[in-house]
C-alpha cells in the first residue's frame, strides 16, 4: 500500500478555493485603490485627498509648477479614455460574436466525435487501468469534455474582457497620476496590472476546482473518466486565446504599422499625435492584442498545463489510489502561486518606492526574482505536505516510482528556467545592454544593416531559452515523465499573477503616453509616461519569453498526456509516417506565420490608404485645427482583423483534426512535436527581434550615452532606418511570435481530447491503402 | 537463392567509368567551343570565324551597327577578367590553405576515434551480419575511412575551383559574345555553365568508382567494412563544402552589400560601376560564392547519397550476397544521369536557338522539364537491368523484402519532386508571377512593408516543397527504407549536371553584365547581359531549391544510416534523451544563421567604411579621373570571410562529436532530427525571401508592364525600398540559406563516420550520472 499525502482531503478542499477567493479579494482591493485616481473635472481635489505621504511625494502637480493647472486637460484624459475604451469594447464584442459561432461549432464536433467513439453507448465499461471496475461511457465523457471546454472558453473570454476593461480604465489614471511624479504614476499602473495577473490567476484556479468538484458528483470513483472529460476546459481556454491572440494581434498591428507608416515617416509628426487618424485605433489596439490576447493566452497555458499534470496524475497511482490531495497537487501549486504572489505584489507596491526613473526597470526585475524566490520555499512546502512521500506516475505504459523530492526539483527546475528565459529576453532586447545597442549602432549604414543584425540577434537569442528548456525537459521528464514535465510547466507558471502584472503594466504605461500625447499635456509629463513604457518595452519581451517557455512545456506535456490517452507507446522517428509528421510539423508555424504576416501587412496597407485620404482630403487636419475621423480606422482594423483571423485559426484547428483522421495517431505525433521544436524558436526569436527593433528605436531617440547621441536625435538617418526596423518587428513581435505559442500550444490539446476518437477512427487513408 | 541482377557484373565493371568519362570528354569538348571566343584585341576576326550560321545570327557586332568598333573595350575586358580571376584565385587559394590545416586534424582525429573502437586492435573479426565470416578490423576502416575522407575533399575541392576558373574564364566571353546578340551569349554562358556541370558529376562518379574498385583490392568480401570505409568520401566532399559555402558566402556578400550601402544607397552609382572599389570584390565573391561553392555543395549531396545508399546496401541482399551489379545501382543511376543530361544540354545549345530575351527563361526551364522526362526512362531502363526483380533492404534490424519496380518508383519520386520543387521555387522567386509582384507593389509605402511581405512570401513558399518532400520520404521509405530515401536523394540529384549547368549560368552572366559596365560597353549590351542575369537570378533560387530539397533527402538517409551503424533500432521522441535532441537540433540552424548573418553585417560594414574611406580620400574618384584602390576591398572580403568561417564551422563540424561523445547516440539522433526538419524549412524560406527581393527589384528597374512602370524608375522611393530589401535578402540567399544545407547533411555523415565511436566510447555523460 502506497501512503498518501500528509494534508488531509478536507484541508485539501478547504485550501483551494481559499487561495483562489484571497486572490479574488486582493485583486478587487487594488483596483479600489486604482479607482481613487478620479478622471473627472474635481480631479484636483480628489487626488490630494488620495495621496498619502506614504510614498513620499509631494502631492503638487506638474502643471502647478509650471504654472498652469488646466481642467480641461483632464476633461480631454477621460474623453479620450472613453473613447479607447468603447472602441476595444466594441471590437471584442464583434471578436467574440464570431467567435461564439465557432464555440458553438466545436462544441458539436467535441460532443459527436467522442461520442462516436464507443457508437454513442450509454453502457459503462470497465475501466483501463482495472479491468475489475467499471467507468462511465465514453458518451458521459463527450457530454463532460463539451461542458468543460464551453466553460473554459468562457473563462478564458472573461479573463481577456476583464483585462482589457481594467487596462482601459488605467490608462488615463496613470496620465494623471505621472502629473504628480514618475512613482505614483507606476504604482497605478502596476496596481492595474496587478488586478489583471490575480484575476485571472484567481478566477482560472476556482472554475477549474468547483468544475471537478462538480463533475466528480457524477464520475464518482471514475477519475479516469472525470479528468479526461476536464481537459475540454484547457481546449476552450486555448481556443478562445488563439483569436484572441491573432484577431487582436493583427488589429493592434495594423493600425500601429498603417499609423507609423504615415505619421511617422511620411508627415514627420510625433507618435500617438492626435492628428493622426489612426491613434485611437492604435491604442484600442494595445489593450485588445496585448491585453486581452496575452491574458487569454496565458490563462490557456495553466489552464492546460493544469489539465496535462490532471489527466497523467489520474491513470497514477494519485488517481487509481484516490488520493485526492496528492491529485489536486496541480492546483495546490497555483494557490501557493497566488500567496507568493501577493507577498511579491507587496514589495513593489509597500514595501519601497519608486523615486527616480531608473529604479522603475529594476523594480519590475525585482519582481520576478522575488517571487522566484520565495516560490521556491513555496513548492517544498506543498511537496511536502500535499504529495507521499513516494508514489508512481504513469509512463507509456509502465508505472514509474517517484519521490516527493524529485517532483519538488521538477517544479523548482521549470519555475527557474523561466527565470532565466525572462533575464536572457532582457539581455537580449533591453537597450541597456551591447546587443541592442549593436543593433542601434548598426542603423549607421541604413536600415538593410538594421534588419540583418536584427535578424541576427532574435536567432541568436533562441540559444540559452532553448537550453534552459532542454534542462528542465530532461529532468523533469527523468523524474516524472510527462507528469515532471506538466508540473514543470506549473512551475514556471506558479508566479503567472506577477509575470501577468508586470506584463499588462506594459501597454498601460504605453496607453498612457498615448493619452498624454493626445491631451497635449506637458513634455516633461511625456517624458515620465516614456520611461515609464520603455521599462515596460522590456518586461512585455520578458513576458513573451515566459510565454512561450510555458508553451515548449504545456506543449509537450499535452503531447505525452495525447500519446497515452491514444494508446501509443512509442513514437518511432525511424517510421514513414512519424518523420513526414515530423517535416510537416516543422513546417506549420512558417505557413501560420506567412499568413498572419500577410494580414498584417495588408491591412496596414488598408490603414495606410484610408489615413494619407484623411490627411490630404480633411482641411486643417495637419494644422490641428480639424479633427481627424476616428471611427473609420477604428472600423478597418477591426474589419480585417476579424477576416484575416480565420484562415490561420482555421489551419490551428482543423490540422490536429485532418491529420488524426486521415493519417492516424502517429503521424499526428510526428506533427505535434515537429511544430513544438521549430514553432518555439521562430516564436522567441520573432519575440526577441521586434523587442530589439523597438527598443533599438527609443535607444536611439532618448539619446542617454554619447553613442546613442551620435546616431540621433529623431530624424537623422540612422533614426529612420531604426524606424523601419521597429515597423517590420511590430508583427513579428506581436502577432506572429506570441501567436505561435498557441499554435504549439493548442494543437496538442486538441490531439489530447480527441485522442480516443482518433485512436478508434483515425488513419482511414492508411488504413484503405 | 535471391536472384541477381539482369546486367552482367562485367558490363558494370565497364559502363560506369564509361559513361563517366563520357560525361568529361562532353566537358572538355563544350570548352574547346567556349574557348573560340578569344578575349583579345584580333578578337574581331577571330570571333567571325568562329560563329557559324548555325545559331542564325549575323556575326555583325553592336559596335559596328552603332559605328563604332572598340577594340580597347575588348583589352579592357580582358583585363577585368584577369583582375576577378586572379581575386578568386588568390582567395581559394588562402581559404584552402586553411581548410588544408582542418583536413589534415580531421583526418588524424577519425583515424584515432574510429582506430580507438576496438583498441587499435589488427585482429580480424566476425562479420555483424553473419558470424561464421571473418571482416576486417576497426583499424582498417579507421585508415581507409581516413582516406576515403581526404579524397572526398580533395575531389570537393578541385570541383569547386575548376568551376570557379571555368566561370571566370567564361564571363568576359559571354560579355563580347553579347555585342552579336543575346543567343550567342547565352550560348556561351550555358555552355560554360555546362562544363562546371558535367565535370563535376562525371569526376565525382568516376573518383568514388575508382576507391571502391582499390578499396575492395583489400577488402575482398567484406563489403560491410568497405563500403562504411567509403563514407568517409562523403565526409570529406561534404566538410570541404561547408567552408565553401560560408567562406564564399560571407566572401560574396560582405562585398556585395558593402557595395550597395555606399554606392547604390549613397552615391547613387549604378551596380557594378567601375568607380566603385568593392566592385572587383562583388565580381571575385560571386565567383568564389555561387560556382565554387555551389560546386562543392552538390558535389557533397551527390557524394553523401551514393554513400548512404551504398552503406545500406552493403548490409542488405546486394551486399550479403556479393552482387556487384545491383550494388552499383546507385552508380548506374549516375552514369544514366550524365549521358541522359547529355542530350538535354543539346536542346540547349544545338537543336533550338534562342532569338530573343523572352525566350532565355523557359529554354532554361525546359531543361529541367526535359532532362527529368527523359530520366524517367533512364531510370526505368537502369532498374531493369541493374536490380534482381527482388531483394532485400537492411531496416533497423530486420530485413524488408523490396520488387525492383518498387525501387523505380523511389528514385522516380525523389526526381519528380525535384522538378516540383524547382517550379514552385520560380514562381515564388520569379518576377513574372504574382508573389513577387506583390511584394514589389508593397514598396509603394516604404522598406518596412517590402520586408514584412517579403518574410511571409519567404514562410509560404516552404509549404508545397515541404509536402513534395515529405511525400518523396513516405512513398520511398515505405518501399525500401532508408535505402529508399537514399536512392530517392540520388533520383533527385541524377540530373545534376544539367542543374549545375542553369545554376552556373546565373553568376557567369552576373559577371558578364558587370564587366560590361565596367569596361564602358554600350548600354544594348548591359541590358542583354541583365537580361540573362534577370533569368539567372531565378535559376539560381531553383538550383538552391534542389540543393535543399535533396540535401533534406541526403541527410534523412544519412541519419537512417547512421542509426543502422550505430546499432540503434528505435529514435522515441518519448524518451528524455531524444526528445531534448529534437529541441536543441532544432535550434542550430537559428545559431547557425545568427553567425553567418551577424559575419557578412560586420564585414559589409568593414567593407562600407573602406569604401567611404576611398570615395572621400582618393580625388577624382567619382568623376571617374583617378581608379580606386580594388586590392584592398579584396583583401577585407577575403581575411573577413576566412575569419567569420571559423565559428559556424566548428558549430557544425563539433556538434555531432560533442553530443555523440558525451550525450551518446539517442540524443545525436535528435539532434540530427531536428536539425533536419528545422534547417530545411529555414534554407528555403531565406534562399526564397532573398530570390523574391533581388527580383522585385529587378521588376521596378525593368520596368516591363504598367504596373512595375508606376513603382519605378530606378531611383524612386518604391525603387530604394526594394533596394534594401535585395540587400536584406544578400546574406539570406546566398550566405545562410544555402549554408543551412551543408549544415543538415555534413553532421549526419560525420555522424554516420563516427557512429562505431559513439556507439562504443559515447555517452559518457549519462554513464557516470
Amino acid at each position: 500500500m502506497v501512503a498518501s499525502a500528509f494534508l488531509p482531503e478536507l484541508w485539501t478542499e478547504i485550501l483551494v478555493p481559499v487561495c483562489a477567493v484571497v486572490g479574488i479579494a486582493f485583486s478587487l482591493f487594488q483596483w479600489f485603490i486604482v479607482s481613487r485616481v478620479r478622471v473627472s473635472s474635481d480631479q484636483g481635489a480628489s487626488s490630494s485627498s488620495s495621496g498619502g505621504s506614504k510614498n513620499g511625494y509631494g502631492d503638487y502637480l506638474i502643471e502647478e509648477e509650471e504654472g498652469v493647472n488646466d481642467q480641461s486637460v483632464v476633461a480631454k484624459c477621460a474623453e479620450i479614455q472613453t473613447a479607447i475604451s468603447e472602441g476595444a469594447t466594441s471590437f471584442l464584442f464583434t471578436e467574440y460574436r464570431y467567435v461564439g459561432v465557432f464555440m458553438v461549432i466545436f462544441a458539436a464536433i467535441i460532443f459527436v466525435f467522442l461520442g462516436s467513439v464507443e457508437g454513442f453507448s450509454t453502457e459503462n465499461k470497465p475501466c483501463t487501468y482495472d479491468e475489475t471496475k467499471t467507468c462511465k461511457p465514453a458518451l458521459a465523457t463527450a457530454a463532460f469534455s463539451t461542458i468543460a471546454f464551453v466553460l473554459g472558453a468562457v473563462t478564458s473570454v472573461l479573463s481577456g474582457f476583464l483585462g482589457m476593461k481594467i487596462a482601459t480604465y488605467a490608462n488615463a489614471r496613470t496620465t494623471l497620476e505621472a502629473r504628480k511624479g514618475v512613482g505614483k504614476a507606476f504604482i497605478v499602473a502596476f496596481r492595474s496590472g496587478a488586478v489583471m495577473g490575480f484575476l485571472l490567476a484567481a478566477s482560472g484556479l476556482l472554475v477549474l476546482y468547483v468544475t471537478i468538484n462538480v463533475f466528480k458528483i457524477y464520475y464518482g470513483d471514475d477519475w479516469e473518466g472525470l479528468f479526461e472529460a476536464i481537459t475540454g476546459y484547457g481546449l476552450g481556454g486555448s481556443s478562445m486565446a488563439l483569436f484572441g491572440r491573432v484577431g487582436g494581434g493583427i488589429y493592434t498591428k495594423a493600425a500601429d504599422v498603417g499609423a507609423d507608416l504615415v505619421g511617422k515617416i511620411e508627415r514627420n509628426i510625433p507618435e500617438d499625435d492626435p492628428r493622426n487618424p489612426a491613434v485611437i485605433a492604435d491604442n484600442v489596439g494595445d489593450n485588445v492584442g496585448d491585453i486581452a490576447g496575452m491574458g487569454s493566452d496565458l490563462f490557456g497555458s495553466y489552464a492546460e498545463a493544469s489539465c496535462a499534470a490532471l489527466v497523467v496524475a489520474s491513470i497514477s497511482s494519485f488517481g487509481i489510489n484516490h488520493d485526492f490531495t496528492a491529485m489536486c497537487y496541480p492546483l495546490l501549486i497555483s494557490s501557493m502561486g497566488i500567496l507568493v504572489c501577493l507577498i511579491t505584489t507587496l514589495f513593489a507596491t509597500d514595501f519601497f518606492e519608486i523615486k527616480a526613473v531608473k529604479e522603475i526597470e529594476p523594480a519590475l526585475k525585482n519582481q520576478l526574482i522575488i517571487s522566484t524566490v520565495i516560490m521556491t520555499v513555496g513548492i517544498a512546502i506543498v511537496s511536502y505536505v500535499g504529495l507521499p512521500s513516494s508514489f508512481t506516475i504513469f509512463n507509456f505504459g509502465t508505472q514509474k516510482v517517484v519521490q516527493n523530492w524529485q517532483l519538488f526539483l521538477c517544479v523548482c527546475v521549470g519555475l527557474w528556467a523561466g527565470l532565466i528565459i525572462g533575464f536572457v529576453t532582457e539581455y537580449y532586447t533591453s537597450n541597456a545592454y551591447s546587443p541592442v545597442q549593436d543593433v542601434a549602432d548598426s542603423c549607421r549604414t541604413g536600415a538593410a544593416t538594421n534588419v540583418i543584425f536584427g535578424l541576427a540577434l532574435g536567432y541568436k537569442s533562441v540559444i540559452i531559452p532553448i537550453f534552459a528548456i532542454a534542462v528542465s525537459i530532461f529532468v523533469s521528464f527523468s523524474f516524472a515523465a510527462m507528469y515532471g514535465v506538466a508540473v514543470a510547466a506549473l512551475g514556471m507558471l506558479s508566479t503567472i499573477a506577477t509575470g501577468l502584472a508586470i506584463d499588462a503594466y506594459g501597454p498601460i504605461s504605453d496607453n498612457a503616453g498615448g493619452i498624454a500625447e493626445m491631451a497635449g499635456m506637458s513634455h516633461r509629463i511625456r517624458e515620465r509616461t516614456d520611461a515609464l513604457d520603455a521599462a515596460g518595452n522590456t518586461t512585455a519581451a520578458i513576458g513573451k519569453g515566459f510565454a512561450i517557455g510555458s508553451a515548449a512545456l504545456v506543449s509537450l506535456a499535452l503531447f505525452g498526456a495525447f500519446v497515452s490517452r491514444a494508446g501509443v507507446h512509442t513514437v518511432d522517428v525511424l517510421t514513414p509516417k512519424v518523420i513526414i509528421g515530423l517535416l510537416v510539423g516543422a513546417m506549420l508555424p512558417y505557413w501560420f506565420s506567412a499568413m498572419t504576416m500577410k494580414s498584417v501587412g495588408s491591412a496596414a496597407l488598408k490603414m495606410v490608404e484610408e489615413v494619407r485620404r484623411q490627411f490630404n482630403t480633411i482641411p486643417g487636419l495637419m494644422e490641428g485645427t480639424a479633427k481627424p475621423d476616428y471611427a473609420t480606422c477604428v472600423k478597418i482594423s477591426t474589419d480585417a482583423s476579424i477576416k484575416e483571423m480565420i484562415p490561420p485559426g482555421c489551419l490551428v484547428m482543423l490540422t490536429p483534426l485532418i491529420v488524426g483522421f486521415f493519417f492516424g495517431v502517429e503521424t499526428l505525433s510526428g506533427v505535434l512535436a515537429g511544430s513544438l521544436v521549430s514553432g518555439v524558436q521562430i516564436a522567441i526569436s520573432a519575440s526577441n527581434t521586434g523587442g530589439a527593433w523597438d527598443n533599438a528605436k527609443k535607444y536611439i531617440e532618448a539619446g542617454v550615452s554619447e553613442h546613442a547621441k551620435s546616431l540621433g536625435p529623431k530624424g537623422s538617418e540612422p533614426h529612420k532606418a531604426a524606424v523601419i526596423g521597429d515597423t517590420i518587428g511590430d508583427p513579428l513581435k506581436d502577432t506572429s511570435g506570441p501567436s505561435l505559442n498557441i499554435l504549439i500550444k493548442l494543437m496538442a490539446v486538441e490531439s489530447l481530447v480527441f485522442a480516443p476518437f482518433f485512436a478508434t477512427h483515425g488513419g482511414i487513408l492508411f488504413k484503405y491503402l
